[in-house]
């Protein structure tokens, strides 16, 4: 295969040099984009958009036309794994996701298969591979997967939660229970991510939305203990490429030299983390992807340039950031906002990657 | 006054020696605990209790009486001040609390009221004066308020938020017009503090339960800042007592280096941050509260008790160490294990407080 054409992003995670920060928003793909919101309305529902490889890809494609996005990422949902283990996934108008069937007992864990993912989840592999065709090389696609801990929270939960009393309750009466669950997510997500890779997902990404919700102990025994497992099992090295593996923990700012020793290769940081410190704790092992506010993007122009450029100078001169929000971009932004920002990104960098 | 004949909290604030480490629980008087459950359903609603001085009183003694608790804290609401200022607060069945008002112009905060607490809030004085006899000097009793942003949160809001979106658009689209609302907001928790210490409260807390969904620099311009303020405002000296004051933002554990020099006596720690480590960063400035997950209370006794040990060990010798959950007690809680975890606090500690 040819060299793909604009590799900063991948560059940038292996901490190689850059002439520029490169730049992608979580959720780029989303409601924020009239076109989007037109192709889901006549799709119907979010899931038949996710399982139809064409949509799919139309959708990832959309925010390419628009911004000169450093990466495009698959559009997918992190709840595929659990929904072909078996649970039947929906989404209510307005609600977040639901789970016909949640896991309570030992033999519901002992009954849930391993997604095989060519077969159960063919419909993400062949939504990687149209994609790929598409991009033609030009800039890298991203894979990614919830993390074994996100994962169970709505496994065990039925849903999104605000306490997450019913996992916790597991947690601290029933651990083996859950660890048990958190093993089988984490062989379903490094197949998942392998089968990703090998579709054509230049890097993969692991999203840790609720690990922020464990103590500092709890995190490495039931998040991070699993994460590590998956970055292990993954094929780093595929027909020639490297590919990279970030983690992100949303709220995960105090635990960065434990998840830098997964040894991943880069740390999405959410915005409450001041990216400076976080360079000079482990910037020496691993790349950063972050972190401005999603909300600084309702501020006028002028607004989001200062906080990119403030972002830019706390990280400093060299590579090993890949420019991000720190959550994903909300639906109530303006798409000239983000023009804005991926743009300020580009040439507010160029002057930190001068050799 | 007489002196407070267990002062084991005061002391440990203070970081003075101690025989045992005192322990209370956010939320100690409240709904896992049947006999409120039974005066709140007399009582009709959850601010008729705060505003009955009587009930309010008899609600705050209720825990006393199960557990060896080393505190008392005032039972109330954290928004009864944006209530005095006229914005309307009703708590719907089932729901979080509801603004009938909201601010959203410079209008709506030049007109908003500074209250005077001994008549705005007479209530709560009144609660604090009834508590302060009934306790008898035997423990000290805690006041508290919201905090600037946090009661700010809410007041922008309309009530409880997940995103944030119309105080943050507020923040980064017109900041002067939330800097004047938080100022306003700084000068009525100082009165209504030094209102609480003349009615006989003997130390005193601030609650930022939203801190912590602000990024590192907006964090110190918009909550910290104001919270500094009112620490130095605070009547530290009243009568020959010192008061001390604790400061908690959930969510603030990256940041407890600059909550310290705000000059507070304390910093509450949820269970998210390693209090060794916590301590090894601060513990020669202020001293600790915290900070075991309240979902640990789901578990066995000897789930709790082994918790309950690693935390003492965790903090090591000496005093500094207040106790308490990094959140309040929820619901579901049984009350045998909160006497468990109070009991396990004052047996285990002892060996940590030989000198």
């Amino acid at each position: 295969m040819t060299k793909i054409e604009n590799d900063r992003y991948l560059r940038a995670l292996l901490r190689q040099p850059v002439d520029r920060t490169p730049v992608w928003l979580m959720r780029q793909a989303g409601r924020y984009l009239p076109e989007y919101r037109a192709l889901r309305a006549e799709a119907g529902d979010f899931m038949t958009l996710c399982q139809n490889p064409e949509l799919a890809c139309e959708v990832t494609l959309q925010p390419l036309r628009r911004f000169e996005l450093d990466a495009a990422i698959l559009f997918s949902d992190i709840l595929t794994i659990p929904d072909a283990m078996g649970l039947g996934l929906s989404f209510g108008a307005g609600e977040g996701p639901k789970f016909a069937r949640t896991i309570q007992y030992q033999r519901d864990v002992d009954t849930l298969p391993v997604p095989d993912p060519e077969i159960e989840l063919r419909y993400v592999m062949d939504a990687v591979r149209a994609i790929k065709r598409a991009l033609v090389q030009r800039i890298p696609l991203i894979g990614f997967s919830g993390s074994p801990w996100t994962l169970a929270t709505y496994m065990v939960e039925g849903g999104s939660s605000k306490q997450f009393s019913r996992i916790k309750q597991m947690m601290y009466r029933e651990p083996q229970l859950l660890h048990g669950l958190l093993q089988k997510l984490a062989d379903s997500v490094t197949l998942y991510l392998n089968a990703q890779i090998a579709a054509g997902a230049d890097a993969v990404m692991i999203f840790d939305t609720w690990g922020g919700v464990l103590s500092h102990q709890d995190y490495q025994t039931f998040s991070l203990q699993y994460m590590t497992q998956i970055v292990q099992g993954i094929s780093r090295q595929h027909e020639g490429r490297t590919i990279p593996v970030t983690l992100f923990t949303k709220g995960g700012g105090q635990w960065l030299e434990l998840i830098a020793a997964s040894g991943c290769d880069a740390i999405g940081l959410d915005w409450t983390t001041d990216i400076a410190s976080a360079r000079q704790r482990i910037g020496d092992k691993v790349a950063l992807q972050g972190n401005m506010d999603p909300a600084v993007l309702h501020g006028d122009d002028a607004v989001v340039i200062s906080h990119v450029q403030q972002i830019l100078q706390q990280y400093g001169s060299g590579s090993g950031h890949v420019f991000n929000l720190g959550h994903g971009i909300t639906p109530d932004i303006a798409p000239e906002r983000v023009k804005t920002f991926v743009d300020a990104v580009h040439h507010f960098s160029e002057a930190y990657h001068q050799s």
